[in-house]
């Protein structure tokens, strides 16, 4: 197997992607090829004294950036370390494509480069937030605007990921709402809810309001990208604000800084429980080879943690079973659109009749 | 001043409420009408041996329950203790309206019975995150979806509010987004963006982030009612979450129970940080008259910390001061329309004049 880094992505590019790598190597019975600009690489393995004999370097001159438009990774920058790793994918000269970069550009390079599986109709990203079960969610903000078509298939391909990554048999489906009733929020929701209870397959358990979210109310969190994304960032927010918080505590007075000694195995323990690197990136599912995005920020431990989960991504054949049900869904709603036809045909029918008989008095 | 409370409403009612109007009535000075079942009421008079000779009691047969419908304030429950209550405060029988009952009911009412400020379009549900600073968020709920004006008008009122309670002399307002950029979001936030930029009085530091939400990054965050909702009650969650994991740290092994009696104090202050009720309830911005929608789960305590905010809404003249911008917002947006009128007028003559000196060529 063959994993692709575009090395030139997020805060600690390119060191830290490197570094990841590096460890992936060691840890995982896996080739990796690294996308980035030769002289910018050459010049970290010389300071950090790295010996990348066993990764595969690729060159790309240019970098797309936090600010550059999502085109720009088909436009002025398809020579950048992104475009380039996306079209090796495209082509089938790797398995899996990890990048910590420009997330509007990573999901416009997969559609337009990668393509999304038949019979998709939005790839979204599915982002696993550390609570107290790894909850996913989908969409945490690729599509601004959903339809309930759009919810279905983040429900589905989010409970097949989760089946196949955490083992999940049967996973618990909730949608976000701003409230439980099934007639809860706005015509989307309620539409979505619907259909969500009605599907074979999805295990529906209702809409799940902001307060449950923490407390394993599902597995699979289904929203629109737009308020995915002010979920996942307000989830990260209070989870520093906690540690924040709790350290705070810790420090604040004698006694407590005494106590807190005692103390510093469990508040670590805390902390990683809320790192959410360490469930590795997040996935574009819908996607037909697997792109996974690293946390900006990420460290080389992160990407290391991201190059596992592309392995298992590749390895359990999640998109297979996505294909399968896609393909599905497709022909279901062609077979819907034949019967309409049909009924709209002899409704016709039935009143040109009508019509003729009338005629004929 | 007078203060109106439905001691029916809530999860604790009437006992909680009652309790906390006794608390309020000793602590600050007001005179409070509670409405309630006589019945019921008396029932918990002789059962907690309860003195309510500095209450006035008026009675009213018929309670919401939080699976009524918003409109049923005004119909089949018109003789409900929130429908009393209203109509008293919309008399002038009361100065101010406090409820922990249904908030959809309670807006409706409000909205019907109290009526909006003049040149206001939407009352919103203000609510005051107890975060690193005390944050305005506004709407959390009452209007599901909303337009560029209603931002506006949210942004002004939630910056009297804060201005008035709090002290603070320019409220930083921001916008909940997807992003910092000012193109980020639907349309809607775009060009909320731009109007929120361009209004004198309000004090715009930009988009913010769910991430930056709980660091003070603004004193009054605008949302529609949906979003709010969600982030309102993920902020909730999270808190009850962290405490729950504090509180597992600190039990886990017996070294951090015994470092853990150190810090007792610290986790209570930790504790009271995130308690919402600190702040009282969620004032109804835009209304005629104070309306202030105490926490379901309210206690006694809550409900003294509701009335003292309904006697600090007062007296500030919050209200003289929102009126004041509207009608100016509403003077404003009837020149805008003159104006485009004139403009149309003027186009019409000019292509008429046109037309004619074509016809005597």
């Amino acid at each position: 197997m063959r994993i692709i880094i575009d090395v030139m992505s997020g805060d600690n590019a390119p060191a830290e992607l490197i570094k990841g790598a590096l460890i992936a190597v060691e840890e995982f019975p896996v080739d990796i090829t690294i996308v980035g600009d030769e002289t910018i690489i050459e010049d970290i393995v010389e300071r950090d004294n790295l010996d990348l004999s066993r990764l595969t370097i690729v060159h790309a001159d240019d970098v797309i950036n936090m600010e550059d438009k999502p085109l720009s990774v088909v436009r002025d920058k398809s020579n950048s370390s992104m475009s380039v790793g996306l079209r090796m994918l495209a082509a089938g000269e790797g398995d899996a494509f990890v990048s910590a970069g420009n997330t509007g550009a990573l999901i416009a390079g997969a559609t337009l480069i990668v393509r999304r599986i038949k019979g998709v109709q939005r790839a979204g990203i599915a982002t696993v937030l550390p609570l107290e079960k790894p909850m996913l969610l989908m969409d945490s903000g690729a599509n601004l605007v959903v339809n309930e078509e759009n919810l279905e298939q983040f429900a589905m391909m989010g409970s097949i990921y989760m089946k196949k990554i955490f083992g999940i048999e049967s996973p618990k489906v909730g949608q976000l709402n701003n409230g439980t009733e099934y007639n809860k929020g706005l015509p989307l929701q309620v539409e979505a809810y619907k259909r969500l209870s009605e599907v074979e397959g999805i295990n529906f358990v209702g809409n799940i309001e902001g307060k449950e979210v923490p407390f394993a109310a599902c597995d699979v969190l289904v929203t629109d990208g737009f308020t995915g994304n002010i979920l996942l960032k307000v989830v990260e927010g209070m989870g520093k604000f906690m540690l924040k918080t709790l350290k705070g505590v810790l420090t604040s007075t004698l006694t407590a800084k005494i106590s807190a000694l005692g103390l510093l195995g469990q508040v670590k323990t805390v902390k990683k429980k809320f790192d959410a690197s360490e469930y590795g990136g997040a996935p574009l599912l819908g996607i037909s080879r697997p792109v996974i995005k690293a946390h900006g920020s990420s460290d080389a431990n992160a990407i290391k943690n991201a190059i596992r989960q592309a392995i298992q991504f590749v390895n359990t054949g999640i998109n297979v079973e996505i294909a399968e049900y896609s393909v599905e869904f497709d022909r279901k709603k062609e077979e819907e659109r034949q019967r309409e036809r049909e009924e709209a045909e002899k409704a016709k029918e039935a009143e040109n009749s009508s019509k003729e008989s009338d005629d004929s008095k």
